[in-house]
């Protein structure tokens, strides 16, 4: 089967990083396709930049040329997922509601630690939308932006994981979720680091995409995922690249 | 004072509609500036053509060249306006979220009467997201499409105030909330059916956007609505119109 | 239009405050009529004086001679708003209730800073039934009791922005309602001190009441808020002043 | 030991079917002490009444001139018992809260059947505050008002009756309490009818006020019932009676 | 009356224990026969041994000789009470629940002290269950072992009473509930730490139990405490001692 | 791999059924080992039978001679899984929150059709524990005891696709769990009379385990789930078979 992996941001090392985090957790018959959005910001920490990752998301998997089984949205936190289950008849899983699924199978309460403390409002609604939020013990910020990840891992392995240890004692978190697509990668440091379980989203997202394609399930079109009525859309799409 | 009221769909007989209505609830000395999306579905019933609503709203009043004291996002149950809170130094108010505080004064449990079943979802979502969901009852359907309304406002009518008198015999409602910008200025009839107050979102919209204004009030920039941090967006914005 | 803008403790220069913070904040058509209840404790910080306060408020507004278009009651956290509905076919509006909904268009999260420590349930438990707390971060005491607020505004406003600055920091609020009718006056000072917006009832209220009566809405009376039925009430009303 | 059990509203044949009622579910060494309200209402359904009954009930109970050792506050749904908390070292029971707690030991939900449909949303409300509406499967009216109970008791059994079983079948209540201090009485009739439990909250809030005293238990007195702050109260008590 | 009042646990002396603190609480006439299960764990500090505990005191209630009339499930956030309630005719009762049943009838919030950390969620979720977890203000350890209360019940009061202090400064509890049946008698003590009410669950549930066969009240038959359908059950009971 | 999958009542067919439906999930990989409780009830329809399932199936899980590398437990709505998750190093999943948390991938909301009308609490209160009922429109009974399934298949479909269509069109469902571990093998039936994404908890358990295990994630022993201490356990495991 073949699933597309759609970053949420324009930068291509991020692309690429969780191309390869998604590879690694797939079944050898699993092609994983990673894309970049057409259009967008570098890095998306904010409603603005998450509005216009949505649409650039949606544009982007609408416009690709080959046919594919799945498609993760691989942003935390992030508008738009909706929307592409309205648009699509292939299941359609977002990271952040992969992780915290996935979570909630191995501890009785999960903590996020996500980026800047900006985004923590975004995944709390995320969460509470996807009906997710009963066992968040909390989410809490490293204070790192998200182009940040890439320039130091070691001192963002220390940042979320003093993070994640505090979620542990204060806000009696069992499982941790790494809350934010640029983390791919550095789970397994975390887990020496706290003791607990590190789900990683993107990972999560695989193997439950999997699933649903090899039980025959996709999205219901009975009523709030039913496909766009048609009708006329002016200047649209923009014409990018 | 002058206030932005944005449609959300491109059809500019709803913007003209909506704006006259606006006009209608203003304070003499308010100018008020009906706008149409730079781009998107000419109705918007659904999460695709809501996401892309964001957009359009956002970069629409970005766009506008003029100064002003406040905006007034006029779409029923629609994602954006945390962008635009963003974006934006003045006081931002969504319809959906001023109709239900408006109802809140005026009785016990409120209900929505929208358009299309589909649009259920959205509406529930955004006021939870708010909220101000513990005193809703319900959110009800008419049947009728956005574009529907202005074909046959008598029909319209009928179809509302049905759903209406539901909400209040079976729901417990004891105010109704008319679930759609198209709505504006069948409020009175539905008075007449129903025997409870009804909210015109846009009207209530203008006053709370008015009464922020005069208060010195805006949007707190502290953290989820701080400003979008200085980033490169890629292919951004398109070129249209 | 006329409003009544009702105190529920007895302290006269309490209510000239209150009657003061109403008129800035009212259109230049609005007359404030500022009461003061006709009975009841000097100042109210607990449940047997808020019951007491609630009616003497009542029986103050059905005694006031004269028409008027609204009611404010500017108590924080009293009880009897609901009473006033069923006695009255203009809207009422209470301050607790304004300042939350206000608050709630301003940023994610609001806290309310109050006075003694005891009085923090009574406004919990207000916001609670009025559907208006899931947005709430907290409840905070100032330490200050009600008659205190005037005899040294300084100390006032260095407790109550002390509080507030711990509310933005450690509850996540990014907005402050200033949780008695006695803090009139203080809004901008605390502003200063915390970078956040600070909302005051009694204005936010004015601004709600007018709203609602020139939009010609007002209480549903349906059910919840429909008249007394007639009956006999026995030595009552007591003959007081 | 001796109990007060205060009626709210003025009727003194329900404060003698009361006090039966109480008096029946008393031990044997327990003195049941009937009391009317100084003033208010003959019968209370509705917001108005019920404040002027918390203030009543109140006054009545401080200048009772005997020493007591707890209080049964007997409305159904009424306000006022926070106060009596603050005022008094004895425990205080409310027969809403005492029904609803007796309930939960005997099924997983309950419903409440009361009289008049404008009283369900008081009911609703204090259960709400009381922290006791996660198992209240609905609060449903018969629509008799309070002084037609006594009247034609067949016909009040009818109509509770059917309500309750609704309750059972539609709500999936399980056991059933009697939504008014004037439905003493008619439990056993009910309990035939429909085959579930039905509890009298009286008889409930009885056990439950010995039960305490037995424990030596009574009002925590470290915040939110501590006693009022010595203040002036001005015009009040009113001379009655 | 005679009550069966079981411990959950195997160790003789504190089925003991619970005994004479029932017997104490207990009326005159009552008959307090405390058994021990007929298998299981010397503690109970977990979710195996909690289960096994429910199937062992069904088995032992179950097998008892005699007739009687309202059983005590005495152990402290444990499982089993359902079906306790499906199996037998007379009222049940929780020790856990009759605490926080109580304990909302003392304080408008409680927390419970209990022993090791983690036996903290276990607690949790029953009131969870219970529909009793709205006024629960915490559950904190202690972190003494259930066995450890009999060695040194000094440094027992110790531990609970610095944990009960924090409950009240730091959680605004207002009364407190000692969190396991071990704790029979160390009720007074903490009191005079704390200057809160603290309710014991044995001594609550005996006057719960007591009251409701006064009342003629026992579990509701009609859909979820329904006795078991007759049914085979493969290599069971086994035979024990 | 090699997966458990234990049944929790004594029937074998049933586990046959269970078994035959795991395999059909599996990959080519994984080894999927049917289990029957070593004791219990032949069908398990209500709180005695499920206390006594879930202990069953611990211990038959901790007798197994083989080594394994998942768990699981294939009971609609039971308790236990807490207890397996306490005893062993492997993930255990439970086919109620699989079935949950693949259909909240699959649609906004989803409903659960079971067996008999008794056993709706067991899963709703199971749903809750899990923190998975946001989404959950209801759960429904086809009226069909568990044993019943077997008998007819065609009539079981039509009872169980009626509760579905209603859940659908009533409660606003868009996804369907089968709420039985013995509905294994009809979820393509009810599909088809239902047009909604049908989910079966057995097939979704086994996708959730081989995930689970291919990611390294286990149990997280921090706290709630931490082995069992070291205790002395009466009189058990009792001998059977």
């Amino acid at each position: 089967m073949r699933i597309l992996v759609v970053n949420v941001n324009t930068t291509q090392s991020i692309t690429d990083a969780i191309g390869e985090q998604a590879a690694a957790a797939a079944l050898p018959g699993t092609e994983i396709v990673p894309l970049t959005p057409a259009f967008g910001a570098e890095s998306v920490e904010g409603n603005y930049e998450s509005y216009l990752a949505a649409v650039a998301v949606m544009e982007t998997v609408l416009a690709h040329p080959e046919p594919f089984d799945a498609v993760i949205q691989a942003g935390y936190g992030e508008h738009g997922r909706e929307g592409l289950q309205e648009l699509l008849d292939v299941p359609v899983v977002d990271i952040t509601e992969a992780a915290a699924s996935t979570a909630q199978f191995l501890g009785r309460r999960y903590s996020v630690v996500t980026t800047l403390d900006r985004t923590v409002p975004l995944i709390e609604e995320r969460l509470e939308v996807a009906g997710l939020r009963a066992r968040c013990a909390s989410v809490r910020a490293s204070g790192l932006a998200v182009l940040d990840l890439e320039q130091d891992e070691a001192a963002a392995v220390d940042a979320i994981a003093e993070q994640a240890a505090l979620a542990v004692t204060e806000d009696r978190a069992e499982v941790i979720c790494l809350g934010c697509g640029g983390m791919a990668g550095l789970a397994e440091r975390v887990v020496k680091r706290t003791g607990v379980p590190v789900v990683d989203g993107v990972s999560a997202a695989v193997t439950i995409a999997e699933s649903l394609v090899r039980l025959g399930l996709s999205t219901s079109k009975v009523r709030t995922y039913a496909p766009p009525r048609p009708k006329q859309i002016a200047n649209w799409p923009p014409r990018v690249r």
